[in-house]
């Protein structure tokens, strides 16, 4: 194995593969590595669909604008973050905690039903982006005189579970690296004509378009830009 | 060097850690690797604020509400998605590329210049969300005929940045766990109360807070919970 670093910098934005397909079980596996990713309150709002039909893998290249990251790639994985699966996600979460063998003196699973079935909805429940607004309200007024979370609209919980998918998405690219394959992120894409080719409903969003393989010659453009540190990170 | 599952597999919420820090070095170290990460039109949006002062750090402790992960962390790092410099880095990605040795017989120099110059710009740029909804009907009515990128509305091109700048902020956490360290991302905070903290501007977004340190006794809460593989993973 190498080591961690050398799997980051491995990873590069590679457009033009190899025709060798990664195989279905790496794959699978570097999925089943990324979903130990965590996320907001362990949502796992995260889909992973490896489109092998042909006609569907046509569709979805031109839904990438025929990128030439989708077109010469052998395997396009989407990932998709479903917002829409708030509620089942909590109820999954919730029976996990209420199967624990309650040995443990502390209140921990109590706290963790009540976190489940009145905190998390509070904050995911929306009706069309007017019960966000009021919680933005509330959240500001509470926020004059203590701490106070205000990521409260529609689009900013959305922004919550978009950024928790990457997560999962960066780990399924690493763990492609340290397989020894290659991938490009791809973000340039029509959402809506994606969701029609998965059949996903309109609260479905896409998060990534992820092609993979094996690094051809010329799959690489032009050497990595990355800003100084000085640029990025601070001590305070 | 452990196996990369084997990092991913051992990264877990930690919210109790021994006393000891992780090391300066350390840190910077797994920021460097951090910042190998992918981000959308490679904007690089991303810093990073390792919180050392005391009284910045207790002030950091209560605008995360007191949660222990950070009451009892060692270290504490911020992340922050800087939306607000979109022109600068375009501007580092075009200096970059036009650094580059002209020996190419390709049109990709002046292709990536047009990017910079025209294409990042009219996506990024907005006037109080009305710029962005006029684009959103834009697209809406261009796709109709043809495959068009939708997330154009001023919070989504937000929320593209935000996602962008988590790929790091996972990096650095398995960058941690592949040292032998522990973190748990954070996301219940008081954003507004952190940028006054750390003296940032309106646009800049706080990402995640990342406590960082050694697992202690009881510092997770509980076994693991992810959904089966066959509920999140299609081949289609």
């Amino acid at each position: 194995m190498k080591h961690f670093h050398d799997i980051v910098a491995y990873r590069r934005a590679v457009r033009k593969y190899h025709d060798d397909p990664v195989p279905d079980a790496v794959v699978r596996r570097c999925i089943e590595t990324a979903i130990l990713a965590p996320s907001s309150s362990n949502l796992q709002l995260w889909e992973f669909y490896h489109v092998k039909d042909a006609a569907k893998k046509q569709a979805l290249v031109e839904a990438c604008m025929s990128q030439p990251a989708a077109r010469y790639a052998p395997n396009l994985v989407v990932v998709v973050a479903r917002h829409d699966l708030w509620r089942e996600r909590c109820r999954a979460n919730l029976e996990f905690v209420q199967s624990l063998p309650e040995d443990e003196p502390d209140e921990k699973p109590i706290k963790a039903a009540r976190y489940f079935t009145k905190t998390i909805p509070t904050l995911y429940w929306d009706f069309f982006g007017v019960a966000g607004l009021l919680k933005k309200l509330f959240a500001f007024l509470v926020g004059l005189r203590r701490p106070m979370f205000r990521e409260v609209s529609a689009s900013e919980v959305r922004t919550m579970t978009q950024k928790s998918v990457g997560l999962a998405a960066q780990t399924f690219m690493l763990a492609l690296a340290a397989e020894g394959y290659d991938s490009c992120p791809m973000e340039g894409f029509d959402s809506r004509r994606i969701r029609r080719i998965l059949g996903l409903p309109r609260g479905a969003m896409i998060n990534m378009v992820i092609s993979c393989g094996k690094r051809a010659p010329g799959g690489i453009y032009g050497p990595r830009f990355r800003l100084p540190l000085e640029k990025v990170f601070f001590e305070v």
